[in-house]
């Protein structure tokens, strides 16, 4: 099945357009290790989310143990869950045939349903991920970090860098409809840019909560014309809050209570 | 110690330029496995090379047990080889705390003297590495891969992307004096025009041998005012090579002979 079928199945199943961020850094957390953690995450949202999303950084800062807690954590979901998309966010990119080591890692080793990219090398050298045309393509176009515009608002051409990568991708590299985007809550009016440059296409939104990111300007901007569209993605805010199935509830749910103002 | 004068020390020691890429792509391998291989090139070539670069791709691609035998290379040169700096090519970049994860991969678990980082997130997010003192900070400016125009060679307020990556990496990013630069050989004429951005800053060369750049137009177009300032990087070239220290030793003189041309 194709990610956004995948993706579009679990939006209606679970009501959600939370995607909740496995961020398990193991200098916050009090188990043994960040798969029991993920597990206990997983067991109090599994119904409540559109997806799930793995920042490697969290895991390769141990080495070899924190990419085996990754793997378990993939292989539990896909088991147990296996509706539930995995998103790694991996932010990776290189030239064309070293891409084949982070597709077999990301799509073979770990089994995930989604990757997320730099756009830097442009299309020709991200092409061995392209080319898996069941799974998620999602390029980072307009990052949420307060720097993010040193070089991704400057203008090139009359448009924006970021404005450009979100063109390019949606009208040149999308050519097997699996590619998204990935940009910040913290930047609403940018998402609104972006949303009119690529139609329905699917944004992976990061930056509600821990970063600042408005919830209610999100959605504005970034709904697509069916009133879906995004991903809304939220990691500290919810895996280490005291109750994280309380929380995870609470942002599904106040999305879902403004989809429906919305449609009123 | 810090990177540069790491470097400038085993240039000396062995009077080369050469990074040997310890692209161990276990297709292509008979050994056993990724370490016993590496160990098998770094003792054919430990004398003759001014680095090692070890792409993360071709270890992540079988996941933990790629990333131990990464490891298990690293500790194998912290070892023997104290002197040769090691860089991670893992072409990484995160928001700001998330580098964190990345910073302790590379620097703690690996115990690496340098990485490789994408730029698009710009200098406030990835400042965690650049925090790292000792440690080499090698930026992506102008890749090998050719179709590395798409976006590096637009046009922003009048220079190119990749130029101004380079100017502000050596202008603003390059306060603890960390910080380098990819530039593909492939590209001379642009790599000429980054050399004149960026003073004496070393670059790092890959796109010698199997990417097709050219050595001469290479050095002609990179070396800095001390005839240095180069790592050329060649992975495939030499270590599937029938004779991988002929190949280093091959590489290695070619560029002392030219560097003798040059000097007289």
């Amino acid at each position: 099945m194709i990610f956004q079928e995948k993706l579009d199945k679990i939006v209606r199943k679970n009501k959600s357009l939370v995607c909740v961020g496995l961020d398990s850094d193991l200098s916050k957390i009090e188990e043994e290790n960040q798969f029991s953690f993920n597990k206990k995450i997983i067991e109090a949202t599994h119904d409540l989310v559109c997806s799930y999303k793995l920042n490697s950084a969290f895991y390769e800062s141990i080495g070899h143990i924190g990419i085996k807690a990754l793997k378990d954590t993939c292989d539990y979901l896909k088991n147990k869950y296996p509706e539930i998309p995995i998103i790694i966010d991996a932010k990776r990119a290189d030239i064309g045939n070293t891409n084949n080591g982070y597709v077999q890692f990301v799509f073979t080793y770990l089994n995930a349903d989604a990757v997320t990219l730099h756009p830097y090398f442009g299309e020709e050298a991200i092409r061995p991920f392209l080319d898996c045309k069941d799974k998620g393509i999602i390029i980072l176009c307009k990052t949420s970090n307060p720097g993010s515009g040193e070089f991704q608002d400057l203008k090139v051409g009359g448009i924006s860098l970021y404005k450009l990568v979100a063109k390019n991708v949606a009208k040149k590299w999308n050519i097997n409809k699996n590619c998204m985007l990935v940009v910040g809550a913290t930047y609403p009016e940018e998402l609104r840019q972006v949303r009119k440059i690529v139609g329905d296409m699917t944004l992976l939104v990061p930056g509600i909560g821990a970063q600042g990111g408005d919830l209610e300007a999100t959605l504005k901007a970034g709904l697509n014309s069916k009133k879906q569209g995004l991903m809304i993605n939220s990691s500290r805010g919810i895996i280490f809050a005291k109750n994280p199935r309380e929380e995870a509830e609470k942002l599904r749910n106040s999305i879902n209570k403004f989809l429906e103002t919305f449609r009123n």
